[in-house]
Protein backbone atom coordinates (compact mmCIF):
# COMPACT_ATOMS: atom_id res chain seq x y z
CA UNK A 1 0.00 0.00 0.00
CA UNK A 2 2.50 3.02 -1.19
CA UNK A 3 0.71 6.47 -2.08
CA UNK A 4 1.13 7.65 -5.56
CA UNK A 5 3.92 10.60 -5.41
CA UNK A 6 5.69 8.85 -2.52
CA UNK A 7 9.25 7.36 -2.14
CA UNK A 8 11.44 9.51 -4.48
CA UNK A 9 15.36 8.53 -3.93
CA UNK A 10 16.50 12.16 -3.18
CA UNK A 11 18.07 13.50 -0.42
CA UNK A 12 16.91 16.76 0.52
CA UNK A 13 20.09 17.53 2.19
CA UNK A 14 19.15 20.62 4.50
CA UNK A 15 22.62 21.63 5.16
CA UNK A 16 23.04 22.74 1.15
CA UNK A 17 20.25 25.44 1.89
CA UNK A 18 22.47 27.25 4.58
CA UNK A 19 25.92 27.12 3.33
CA UNK A 20 26.60 29.16 -0.26
CA UNK A 21 29.52 27.26 -0.31
CA UNK A 22 28.06 24.00 -0.46
CA UNK A 23 25.36 24.91 -3.10
CA UNK A 24 28.31 26.76 -5.11
CA UNK A 25 29.76 23.79 -5.57
CA UNK A 26 26.45 21.50 -6.15
CA UNK A 27 26.26 23.67 -9.09
CA UNK A 28 29.84 23.34 -9.87
CA UNK A 29 29.86 19.91 -9.88
CA UNK A 30 30.47 18.12 -13.84
CA UNK A 31 27.50 15.30 -12.71
CA UNK A 32 25.28 17.93 -11.52
CA UNK A 33 21.57 16.51 -13.13
CA UNK A 34 18.87 19.03 -14.65
CA UNK A 35 15.05 17.95 -14.77
CA UNK A 36 13.87 17.55 -18.34
CA UNK A 37 10.30 19.55 -18.39
CA UNK A 38 8.22 20.10 -21.39
CA UNK A 39 6.60 23.15 -20.13
CA UNK A 40 4.78 21.63 -17.09
CA UNK A 41 4.60 17.98 -18.44
CA UNK A 42 7.83 15.78 -17.04
CA UNK A 43 9.37 13.52 -19.89
CA UNK A 44 8.93 9.91 -18.95
CA UNK A 45 11.97 7.69 -20.19
CA UNK A 46 12.54 4.00 -19.97
CA UNK A 47 10.81 2.37 -16.93
CA UNK A 48 9.06 4.90 -16.01
CA UNK A 49 11.78 7.31 -15.20
CA UNK A 50 12.23 10.77 -14.84
CA UNK A 51 14.77 12.22 -17.99
CA UNK A 52 17.57 14.41 -16.85
CA UNK A 53 20.58 16.36 -18.53
CA UNK A 54 23.24 18.61 -17.63
CA UNK A 55 23.29 21.89 -15.84
CA UNK A 56 24.37 23.13 -19.20
CA UNK A 57 20.87 23.10 -20.47
CA UNK A 58 19.28 25.52 -18.13
CA UNK A 59 17.83 28.55 -19.92
CA UNK A 60 20.34 32.18 -19.20
CA UNK A 61 17.68 33.66 -17.01
CA UNK A 62 16.70 30.81 -15.15
CA UNK A 63 17.71 30.37 -11.22
CA UNK A 64 19.18 26.61 -10.06
CA UNK A 65 16.50 24.97 -7.24
CA UNK A 66 18.08 22.15 -5.40
CA UNK A 67 15.97 19.25 -4.98
CA UNK A 68 18.47 16.67 -3.52
CA UNK A 69 21.52 14.47 -3.81
CA UNK A 70 20.78 10.85 -5.21
CA UNK A 71 23.67 8.50 -4.90
CA UNK A 72 25.86 12.31 -4.52
CA UNK A 73 24.94 13.40 -7.85
CA UNK A 74 23.01 17.10 -7.00
CA UNK A 75 19.95 17.63 -9.07
CA UNK A 76 18.12 20.58 -9.74
CA UNK A 77 15.20 21.94 -11.31
CA UNK A 78 15.14 25.47 -14.00
CA UNK A 79 13.00 27.96 -12.56
CA UNK A 80 11.85 31.10 -15.23
CA UNK A 81 9.43 33.89 -13.41
CA UNK A 82 7.52 34.21 -16.84
CA UNK A 83 6.58 30.44 -16.69
CA UNK A 84 3.46 29.74 -14.99
CA UNK A 85 2.10 26.13 -13.74
CA UNK A 86 -0.72 25.20 -14.60
CA UNK A 87 -2.77 23.88 -11.01
CA UNK A 88 -4.72 21.53 -12.75
CA UNK A 89 -3.63 18.00 -14.82
CA UNK A 90 -4.17 17.87 -18.66
CA UNK A 91 -5.13 15.04 -20.30
CA UNK A 92 -1.24 15.12 -21.20
CA UNK A 93 -0.25 15.52 -17.85
CA UNK A 94 -2.81 12.12 -16.19
CA UNK A 95 -1.04 10.42 -19.24
CA UNK A 96 2.75 11.01 -17.72
CA UNK A 97 1.63 10.42 -14.69
CA UNK A 98 0.41 6.83 -15.17
CA UNK A 99 3.58 6.31 -17.16
CA UNK A 100 5.72 7.60 -14.35
CA UNK A 101 7.14 5.26 -11.86
CA UNK A 102 5.50 6.01 -8.29
CA UNK A 103 9.19 7.44 -6.97
CA UNK A 104 9.96 9.27 -10.02
CA UNK A 105 6.21 11.03 -9.62
CA UNK A 106 7.78 12.01 -6.23
CA UNK A 107 10.15 13.54 -7.41
CA UNK A 108 8.32 15.44 -10.22
CA UNK A 109 5.85 16.29 -7.37
CA UNK A 110 8.41 17.77 -5.36
CA UNK A 111 9.75 19.83 -8.20
CA UNK A 112 6.26 21.06 -9.66
CA UNK A 113 5.34 22.59 -6.38
CA UNK A 114 8.42 24.47 -5.82
CA UNK A 115 8.05 25.69 -9.25
CA UNK A 116 4.38 26.50 -8.64
CA UNK A 117 4.88 27.95 -5.46
CA UNK A 118 7.77 30.37 -6.94
CA UNK A 119 5.89 31.87 -10.31
CA UNK A 120 3.03 32.65 -7.63
CA UNK A 121 5.03 34.55 -5.10
CA UNK A 122 7.13 37.10 -6.72
CA UNK A 123 6.19 39.55 -4.36
CA UNK A 124 5.83 40.07 -0.32
CA UNK A 125 2.96 39.63 0.55
CA UNK A 126 3.44 41.89 4.34
CA UNK A 127 4.61 45.02 2.02
CA UNK A 128 4.41 44.16 -1.70
CA UNK A 129 7.87 44.31 -2.77
CA UNK A 130 9.12 42.39 -5.01
CA UNK A 131 11.03 39.39 -3.11
CA UNK A 132 14.07 37.52 -4.39
CA UNK A 133 15.06 33.45 -4.04
CA UNK A 134 17.00 31.93 -1.25
CA UNK A 135 18.17 28.86 0.50
CA UNK A 136 18.62 26.76 -2.91
CA UNK A 137 15.35 27.69 -4.16
CA UNK A 138 13.46 26.57 -0.97
CA UNK A 139 12.23 29.78 0.19
CA UNK A 140 12.11 33.67 -0.76
CA UNK A 141 13.40 36.75 1.22
CA UNK A 142 12.40 39.94 0.95
CA UNK A 143 14.90 43.09 1.47
CA UNK A 144 12.20 45.60 1.62
CA UNK A 145 10.78 44.83 5.26
CA UNK A 146 12.74 41.16 6.39
CA UNK A 147 9.99 38.74 5.47
CA UNK A 148 11.05 35.76 4.82
CA UNK A 149 8.69 33.17 2.85
CA UNK A 150 8.42 29.63 2.25
CA UNK A 151 6.41 27.10 0.21
CA UNK A 152 3.34 26.77 1.06
CA UNK A 153 1.72 23.14 1.70
CA UNK A 154 -2.07 23.22 1.86
CA UNK A 155 -3.28 19.95 4.28
CA UNK A 156 -6.44 18.22 2.86
CA UNK A 157 -8.32 16.09 4.67
CA UNK A 158 -9.95 13.09 2.35
CA UNK A 159 -11.97 10.17 3.89
CA UNK A 160 -14.36 7.85 3.50
CA UNK A 161 -17.30 7.71 6.10
CA UNK A 162 -18.53 3.99 6.78
CA UNK A 163 -22.20 2.68 7.43
CA UNK A 164 -22.57 -0.65 8.33
CA UNK A 165 -20.08 -2.13 5.47
CA UNK A 166 -21.15 0.58 3.29
CA UNK A 167 -18.95 3.86 2.39
CA UNK A 168 -19.61 6.92 0.93
CA UNK A 169 -18.16 8.06 -2.14
CA UNK A 170 -19.15 11.35 -3.43
CA UNK A 171 -18.64 12.73 -7.49
CA UNK A 172 -18.05 16.71 -8.72
CA UNK A 173 -20.20 17.27 -11.44
CA UNK A 174 -17.01 18.49 -13.56
CA UNK A 175 -15.47 14.69 -13.50
CA UNK A 176 -15.60 12.11 -15.88
CA UNK A 177 -19.03 10.20 -16.07
CA UNK A 178 -19.39 7.36 -13.68
CA UNK A 179 -16.03 8.52 -11.49
CA UNK A 180 -16.41 8.68 -7.99
CA UNK A 181 -14.26 9.46 -5.05
CA UNK A 182 -13.33 9.70 -1.32
CA UNK A 183 -15.07 12.69 0.00
CA UNK A 184 -12.18 15.90 0.41
CA UNK A 185 -11.80 19.54 1.58
CA UNK A 186 -9.09 21.69 3.07
CA UNK A 187 -8.48 21.83 6.60
CA UNK A 188 -8.15 24.97 8.28
CA UNK A 189 -6.31 27.42 10.74
CA UNK A 190 -7.56 26.45 14.14
CA UNK A 191 -8.50 22.54 12.85
CA UNK A 192 -7.47 19.18 14.27
CA UNK A 193 -7.27 17.07 11.14
CA UNK A 194 -10.44 14.85 13.15
CA UNK A 195 -12.28 17.83 13.64
CA UNK A 196 -11.49 18.94 9.39
CA UNK A 197 -12.58 15.27 8.91
CA UNK A 198 -15.92 15.84 10.65
CA UNK A 199 -16.67 18.89 9.34
CA UNK A 200 -16.27 18.53 5.82
CA UNK A 201 -18.26 15.09 5.59
CA UNK A 202 -20.98 17.03 7.44
CA UNK A 203 -20.74 20.20 5.66
CA UNK A 204 -20.95 17.97 2.42
CA UNK A 205 -23.47 15.34 2.86
CA UNK A 206 -24.81 15.89 6.13
CA UNK A 207 -23.86 13.02 7.80
CA UNK A 208 -22.40 12.94 11.08
CA UNK A 209 -19.35 10.86 11.99
CA UNK A 210 -17.80 9.85 15.49
CA UNK A 211 -14.62 8.05 15.75
CA UNK A 212 -11.77 9.26 13.12
CA UNK A 213 -8.63 7.07 12.47
CA UNK A 214 -5.93 7.95 10.52
CA UNK A 215 -4.84 5.61 7.37
CA UNK A 216 -2.12 7.13 5.06
CA UNK A 217 -0.63 10.39 3.63
CA UNK A 218 0.50 11.78 0.32
CA UNK A 219 2.02 14.85 -1.65
CA UNK A 220 -0.39 16.06 -4.56
CA UNK A 221 1.22 18.58 -6.46
CA UNK A 222 -1.71 20.40 -8.34
CA UNK A 223 -0.19 22.63 -6.48
CA UNK A 224 1.00 21.42 -3.12
CA UNK A 225 -1.10 19.28 -0.66
CA UNK A 226 -0.47 17.47 1.63
CA UNK A 227 -3.62 14.77 1.34
CA UNK A 228 -3.99 12.92 4.78
CA UNK A 229 -6.59 10.02 4.08
CA UNK A 230 -8.65 8.58 6.94
CA UNK A 231 -12.07 6.52 7.49
CA UNK A 232 -14.69 7.69 10.00
CA UNK A 233 -17.45 5.84 11.33
CA UNK A 234 -20.86 7.37 10.40
CA UNK A 235 -23.55 7.16 12.93
CA UNK A 236 -26.54 7.02 10.28
CA UNK A 237 -26.95 6.94 6.26
CA UNK A 238 -29.19 9.64 5.39
CA UNK A 239 -27.20 11.56 2.75
CA UNK A 240 -28.49 15.54 2.34
CA UNK A 241 -25.56 16.42 -0.43
CA UNK A 242 -24.59 20.20 -0.87
CA UNK A 243 -25.13 21.25 -4.14
CA UNK A 244 -22.43 23.52 -4.35
CA UNK A 245 -19.63 20.86 -3.64
CA UNK A 246 -21.46 17.68 -5.18
CA UNK A 247 -23.23 16.87 -7.96
CA UNK A 248 -24.29 13.72 -6.01
CA UNK A 249 -23.09 11.00 -2.81
CA UNK A 250 -23.91 7.32 -3.04
CA UNK A 251 -23.18 4.57 -0.14
CA UNK A 252 -20.91 1.63 -2.08
CA UNK A 253 -21.26 -1.67 -0.28
CA UNK A 254 -17.63 -3.72 0.28
CA UNK A 255 -18.06 -6.49 -3.03
CA UNK A 256 -19.07 -3.30 -5.42
CA UNK A 257 -16.20 -1.54 -4.04
CA UNK A 258 -14.15 -4.25 -4.67
CA UNK A 259 -15.29 -4.88 -7.92
CA UNK A 260 -14.34 -1.00 -9.25
CA UNK A 261 -11.60 -1.47 -8.07
CA UNK A 262 -10.68 -4.72 -10.12
CA UNK A 263 -11.68 -2.74 -13.26
CA UNK A 264 -15.45 -5.15 -13.52
CA UNK A 265 -17.10 -3.96 -16.46
CA UNK A 266 -20.11 -2.83 -15.44
CA UNK A 267 -18.98 -1.72 -11.75
CA UNK A 268 -21.33 0.72 -10.39
CA UNK A 269 -18.62 3.47 -10.18
CA UNK A 270 -15.36 4.05 -12.05
CA UNK A 271 -12.74 4.61 -9.48
CA UNK A 272 -9.88 7.41 -9.18
CA UNK A 273 -6.52 6.82 -10.61
CA UNK A 274 -3.73 4.51 -8.91
CA UNK A 275 -1.46 7.33 -8.09
CA UNK A 276 -4.70 9.25 -5.94
CA UNK A 277 -4.68 8.28 -2.46
CA UNK A 278 -8.21 7.79 -2.60
CA UNK A 279 -7.62 4.69 -4.43
CA UNK A 280 -5.05 3.81 -1.80
CA UNK A 281 -7.74 4.33 0.84
CA UNK A 282 -10.15 2.69 -1.01
CA UNK A 283 -7.64 -0.59 -1.43
CA UNK A 284 -6.91 -0.38 2.36
CA UNK A 285 -10.87 -0.45 3.28
CA UNK A 286 -11.72 -3.33 0.70
CA UNK A 287 -8.76 -5.63 2.53
CA UNK A 288 -9.09 -4.28 6.22
CA UNK A 289 -12.50 -6.49 6.70
CA UNK B 1 -6.15 12.29 25.53
CA UNK B 2 -7.88 15.09 23.83
CA UNK B 3 -5.22 17.46 22.84
CA UNK B 4 -4.61 20.97 23.44
CA UNK B 5 -6.26 24.08 21.03
CA UNK B 6 -8.85 21.17 19.98
CA UNK B 7 -12.65 20.84 21.00
CA UNK B 8 -14.19 24.23 19.59
CA UNK B 9 -18.09 24.77 20.22
CA UNK B 10 -18.54 26.81 17.47
CA UNK B 11 -20.21 25.59 14.36
CA UNK B 12 -17.23 27.30 11.15
CA UNK B 13 -20.82 27.17 9.04
CA UNK B 14 -19.13 27.63 5.58
CA UNK B 15 -22.27 28.52 3.85
CA UNK B 16 -22.05 32.45 6.26
CA UNK B 17 -19.01 32.64 3.88
CA UNK B 18 -20.56 32.44 0.46
CA UNK B 19 -23.76 34.03 0.82
CA UNK B 20 -23.46 38.13 1.60
CA UNK B 21 -27.18 38.15 3.08
CA UNK B 22 -26.64 35.72 5.27
CA UNK B 23 -23.18 37.03 6.25
CA UNK B 24 -25.00 40.61 6.84
CA UNK B 25 -27.64 38.83 9.11
CA UNK B 26 -25.14 37.72 11.01
CA UNK B 27 -23.38 41.14 11.80
CA UNK B 28 -26.86 42.54 12.52
CA UNK B 29 -28.03 40.23 14.73
CA UNK B 30 -28.29 41.95 18.47
CA UNK B 31 -26.99 38.73 19.87
CA UNK B 32 -23.88 38.89 17.90
CA UNK B 33 -20.58 38.38 20.26
CA UNK B 34 -17.12 39.65 19.80
CA UNK B 35 -14.03 38.36 20.85
CA UNK B 36 -12.49 40.22 23.77
CA UNK B 37 -8.47 40.79 23.34
CA UNK B 38 -5.89 42.36 25.41
CA UNK B 39 -3.26 42.85 21.98
CA UNK B 40 -2.81 39.22 21.76
CA UNK B 41 -4.17 38.12 24.80
CA UNK B 42 -7.39 36.07 25.65
CA UNK B 43 -9.15 37.49 28.48
CA UNK B 44 -9.97 34.41 31.00
CA UNK B 45 -13.38 34.41 32.59
CA UNK B 46 -14.78 32.60 34.52
CA UNK B 47 -14.36 28.51 34.70
CA UNK B 48 -11.45 28.86 32.23
CA UNK B 49 -13.93 30.84 29.76
CA UNK B 50 -13.01 33.13 26.82
CA UNK B 51 -14.67 36.82 27.59
CA UNK B 52 -17.45 38.21 24.25
CA UNK B 53 -18.91 41.45 24.16
CA UNK B 54 -21.14 43.03 21.94
CA UNK B 55 -20.36 44.05 18.43
CA UNK B 56 -20.90 47.81 19.13
CA UNK B 57 -17.62 47.57 21.16
CA UNK B 58 -15.91 46.74 18.10
CA UNK B 59 -13.26 49.62 16.68
CA UNK B 60 -15.03 51.68 14.31
CA UNK B 61 -12.08 51.12 11.52
CA UNK B 62 -12.31 47.41 11.96
CA UNK B 63 -13.24 44.18 9.80
CA UNK B 64 -15.48 41.25 11.78
CA UNK B 65 -14.34 38.00 10.58
CA UNK B 66 -17.12 35.39 11.34
CA UNK B 67 -15.44 32.32 13.36
CA UNK B 68 -18.86 30.91 13.51
CA UNK B 69 -22.35 30.23 15.67
CA UNK B 70 -22.56 28.54 19.07
CA UNK B 71 -26.37 28.11 19.76
CA UNK B 72 -27.25 29.99 17.08
CA UNK B 73 -25.16 32.85 18.07
CA UNK B 74 -22.71 34.44 15.42
CA UNK B 75 -19.54 35.03 17.06
CA UNK B 76 -16.65 37.42 15.80
CA UNK B 77 -13.40 38.75 16.33
CA UNK B 78 -11.93 42.53 14.78
CA UNK B 79 -9.16 42.76 12.77
CA UNK B 80 -7.54 46.35 12.10
CA UNK B 81 -5.10 46.24 9.52
CA UNK B 82 -2.29 48.37 11.65
CA UNK B 83 -2.34 45.37 14.57
CA UNK B 84 0.37 42.83 14.22
CA UNK B 85 -0.16 39.25 16.14
CA UNK B 86 3.44 38.55 17.84
CA UNK B 87 4.18 34.68 16.30
CA UNK B 88 6.00 33.29 19.58
CA UNK B 89 4.22 33.09 22.87
CA UNK B 90 5.01 36.03 25.67
CA UNK B 91 4.82 34.45 29.27
CA UNK B 92 1.39 36.39 29.87
CA UNK B 93 -0.50 34.26 27.05
CA UNK B 94 1.50 30.91 28.55
CA UNK B 95 -0.40 31.95 31.95
CA UNK B 96 -3.20 32.96 29.93
CA UNK B 97 -3.32 29.29 28.21
CA UNK B 98 -2.34 27.51 31.01
CA UNK B 99 -5.79 28.94 32.90
CA UNK B 100 -8.18 28.49 29.55
CA UNK B 101 -10.09 25.24 28.66
CA UNK B 102 -8.90 23.58 25.62
CA UNK B 103 -12.38 23.93 24.15
CA UNK B 104 -11.84 27.78 24.65
CA UNK B 105 -8.24 27.65 23.41
CA UNK B 106 -9.47 25.93 20.39
CA UNK B 107 -11.73 28.60 19.22
CA UNK B 108 -9.10 31.63 20.66
CA UNK B 109 -6.63 29.43 18.17
CA UNK B 110 -8.64 29.57 15.13
CA UNK B 111 -9.11 33.48 15.93
CA UNK B 112 -5.36 34.13 16.47
CA UNK B 113 -4.23 31.98 13.70
CA UNK B 114 -6.48 34.34 10.97
CA UNK B 115 -5.67 37.51 12.45
CA UNK B 116 -2.43 36.79 12.09
CA UNK B 117 -2.97 35.46 8.64
CA UNK B 118 -4.18 38.73 7.77
CA UNK B 119 -1.81 40.85 9.44
CA UNK B 120 1.26 39.53 7.18
CA UNK B 121 -1.02 39.00 4.19
CA UNK B 122 -1.96 42.74 3.05
CA UNK B 123 -0.79 42.45 -1.02
CA UNK B 124 -0.98 39.46 -3.59
CA UNK B 125 2.22 37.84 -3.51
CA UNK B 126 1.21 37.29 -7.32
CA UNK B 127 1.23 40.83 -8.80
CA UNK B 128 1.65 42.90 -5.69
CA UNK B 129 -1.71 44.79 -5.49
CA UNK B 130 -3.23 45.35 -1.73
CA UNK B 131 -6.18 42.67 -1.15
CA UNK B 132 -9.15 43.00 0.20
CA UNK B 133 -10.90 40.45 2.61
CA UNK B 134 -14.00 38.58 1.62
CA UNK B 135 -15.48 35.34 2.26
CA UNK B 136 -16.80 36.70 6.10
CA UNK B 137 -13.02 36.94 6.68
CA UNK B 138 -11.58 33.80 5.35
CA UNK B 139 -9.86 34.98 2.20
CA UNK B 140 -8.50 37.42 0.93
CA UNK B 141 -8.91 38.86 -3.26
CA UNK B 142 -6.79 40.69 -5.56
CA UNK B 143 -7.99 43.09 -7.74
CA UNK B 144 -6.00 43.59 -10.03
CA UNK B 145 -4.68 40.33 -11.10
CA UNK B 146 -7.90 38.71 -9.69
CA UNK B 147 -6.15 35.80 -7.22
CA UNK B 148 -7.79 34.34 -4.37
CA UNK B 149 -5.61 33.79 -1.28
CA UNK B 150 -7.02 31.35 1.85
CA UNK B 151 -5.34 31.43 5.72
CA UNK B 152 -2.52 29.54 5.25
CA UNK B 153 -1.77 26.00 7.77
CA UNK B 154 1.47 24.48 7.93
CA UNK B 155 1.90 21.08 8.34
CA UNK B 156 4.27 20.19 11.05
CA UNK B 157 5.78 16.77 11.94
CA UNK B 158 6.52 15.84 15.76
CA UNK B 159 7.57 12.63 16.64
CA UNK B 160 8.79 10.23 19.43
CA UNK B 161 11.33 7.98 18.36
CA UNK B 162 11.72 5.04 20.20
CA UNK B 163 13.81 2.34 21.15
CA UNK B 164 13.81 -0.72 23.05
CA UNK B 165 12.10 1.12 25.77
CA UNK B 166 13.46 4.40 25.50
CA UNK B 167 12.11 7.51 23.68
CA UNK B 168 14.10 10.51 21.85
CA UNK B 169 13.93 13.77 23.18
CA UNK B 170 15.78 16.79 22.28
CA UNK B 171 15.90 20.70 23.98
CA UNK B 172 16.64 23.95 21.86
CA UNK B 173 19.13 26.28 23.27
CA UNK B 174 16.55 29.36 23.69
CA UNK B 175 13.89 26.83 26.21
CA UNK B 176 13.65 26.90 29.55
CA UNK B 177 16.40 25.03 31.70
CA UNK B 178 15.48 20.98 31.82
CA UNK B 179 12.88 21.53 29.47
CA UNK B 180 12.72 18.46 26.45
CA UNK B 181 10.31 17.34 24.40
CA UNK B 182 9.36 15.55 20.88
CA UNK B 183 11.32 16.24 18.05
CA UNK B 184 9.68 18.52 15.32
CA UNK B 185 10.06 20.13 11.60
CA UNK B 186 7.95 21.93 8.52
CA UNK B 187 6.45 18.96 6.05
CA UNK B 188 7.93 20.15 2.59
CA UNK B 189 6.52 20.14 -0.75
CA UNK B 190 6.41 16.76 -1.85
CA UNK B 191 6.82 14.72 1.19
CA UNK B 192 4.16 12.29 2.96
CA UNK B 193 3.83 12.61 6.83
CA UNK B 194 5.75 9.53 7.42
CA UNK B 195 8.79 10.39 4.75
CA UNK B 196 8.66 13.75 7.12
CA UNK B 197 9.24 12.41 10.41
CA UNK B 198 12.42 10.59 8.72
CA UNK B 199 13.68 13.11 7.10
CA UNK B 200 13.23 15.19 10.16
CA UNK B 201 14.66 12.97 12.96
CA UNK B 202 17.61 11.87 10.99
CA UNK B 203 18.23 15.53 10.04
CA UNK B 204 18.04 16.64 13.93
CA UNK B 205 19.76 13.38 15.41
CA UNK B 206 21.60 11.44 12.99
CA UNK B 207 19.16 8.56 13.82
CA UNK B 208 17.55 6.26 10.88
CA UNK B 209 13.97 4.77 11.85
CA UNK B 210 11.81 2.35 10.10
CA UNK B 211 7.78 2.28 10.74
CA UNK B 212 6.03 5.41 11.47
CA UNK B 213 2.77 5.50 12.93
CA UNK B 214 0.12 8.51 13.64
CA UNK B 215 -1.13 8.91 17.28
CA UNK B 216 -3.21 12.61 17.17
CA UNK B 217 -2.85 16.09 15.38
CA UNK B 218 -3.53 19.79 17.10
CA UNK B 219 -3.80 23.36 15.44
CA UNK B 220 -0.69 25.34 16.98
CA UNK B 221 -1.89 29.10 16.67
CA UNK B 222 2.05 30.46 16.83
CA UNK B 223 1.02 31.54 13.98
CA UNK B 224 -0.72 28.47 12.68
CA UNK B 225 0.77 24.88 12.15
CA UNK B 226 -1.12 21.92 11.96
CA UNK B 227 0.72 19.67 14.16
CA UNK B 228 0.83 15.62 13.38
CA UNK B 229 2.27 14.14 16.22
CA UNK B 230 3.70 9.94 15.28
CA UNK B 231 5.68 7.56 16.77
CA UNK B 232 8.73 5.87 14.72
CA UNK B 233 10.66 2.87 15.70
CA UNK B 234 14.45 3.70 15.45
CA UNK B 235 16.63 1.07 13.91
CA UNK B 236 19.68 2.15 15.94
CA UNK B 237 20.46 4.57 18.84
CA UNK B 238 23.76 5.93 17.86
CA UNK B 239 22.63 9.82 18.42
CA UNK B 240 24.83 13.04 16.25
CA UNK B 241 22.77 16.05 16.76
CA UNK B 242 22.62 18.93 13.96
CA UNK B 243 24.02 21.77 16.56
CA UNK B 244 21.85 24.25 14.65
CA UNK B 245 18.40 22.76 15.58
CA UNK B 246 19.16 21.28 18.70
CA UNK B 247 21.39 21.85 22.07
CA UNK B 248 21.05 18.13 22.68
CA UNK B 249 19.35 15.03 22.22
CA UNK B 250 18.52 11.88 25.10
CA UNK B 251 17.35 8.23 25.13
CA UNK B 252 14.76 8.65 28.23
CA UNK B 253 13.29 5.36 29.38
CA UNK B 254 9.32 4.99 30.00
CA UNK B 255 9.57 5.11 33.81
CA UNK B 256 11.69 8.26 33.31
CA UNK B 257 9.47 9.93 31.48
CA UNK B 258 6.38 8.78 33.34
CA UNK B 259 7.67 10.11 36.64
CA UNK B 260 8.18 13.66 34.71
CA UNK B 261 4.70 13.89 33.33
CA UNK B 262 3.99 13.28 37.26
CA UNK B 263 5.98 16.43 38.04
CA UNK B 264 8.08 14.35 40.05
CA UNK B 265 10.66 17.16 41.88
CA UNK B 266 13.75 15.09 40.56
CA UNK B 267 12.75 13.73 37.26
CA UNK B 268 15.24 13.91 34.30
CA UNK B 269 13.49 16.62 32.54
CA UNK B 270 10.86 18.93 32.79
CA UNK B 271 7.98 17.96 30.19
CA UNK B 272 6.20 20.56 27.75
CA UNK B 273 2.68 22.30 28.67
CA UNK B 274 -0.62 20.14 28.91
CA UNK B 275 -1.74 22.22 25.88
CA UNK B 276 1.42 20.80 23.71
CA UNK B 277 0.85 18.03 21.68
CA UNK B 278 4.49 16.78 22.66
CA UNK B 279 2.56 16.03 26.06
CA UNK B 280 -0.05 14.08 24.90
CA UNK B 281 2.26 12.16 22.79
CA UNK B 282 3.99 11.55 26.04
CA UNK B 283 1.51 10.42 27.70
CA UNK B 284 0.20 7.77 24.89
CA UNK B 285 3.29 6.57 24.24
CA UNK B 286 3.78 5.98 28.77
CA UNK B 287 0.56 4.30 29.02
CA UNK B 288 0.30 2.24 25.12
CA UNK B 289 3.30 -0.53 26.65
Amino acid sequence: MTPGFTGSPLDRADRVRHDADTFSAAKGDRRAQLLVLDGDLPRVGDEGRLVWTSLTEAPDDAVLLFLGYDEDKPHFVAFRSDEKMPAARSPALADALDRLRTGEAATYAAARSLLAWHARNGFCANCSAATAIFRAGWGRTCAQCGAEHFPRVDPVVIMLAEHRGRVLLGRQASWPARRYSALAGFLEPGEAIEEAVRREILEETGVAVGPVRYVASQPWPFPAQLMIACIAEATHDTITIDPHELENAIWVPRGDVAAALAGVEDSSFLPPPPYAIARTLLDHWVNEA
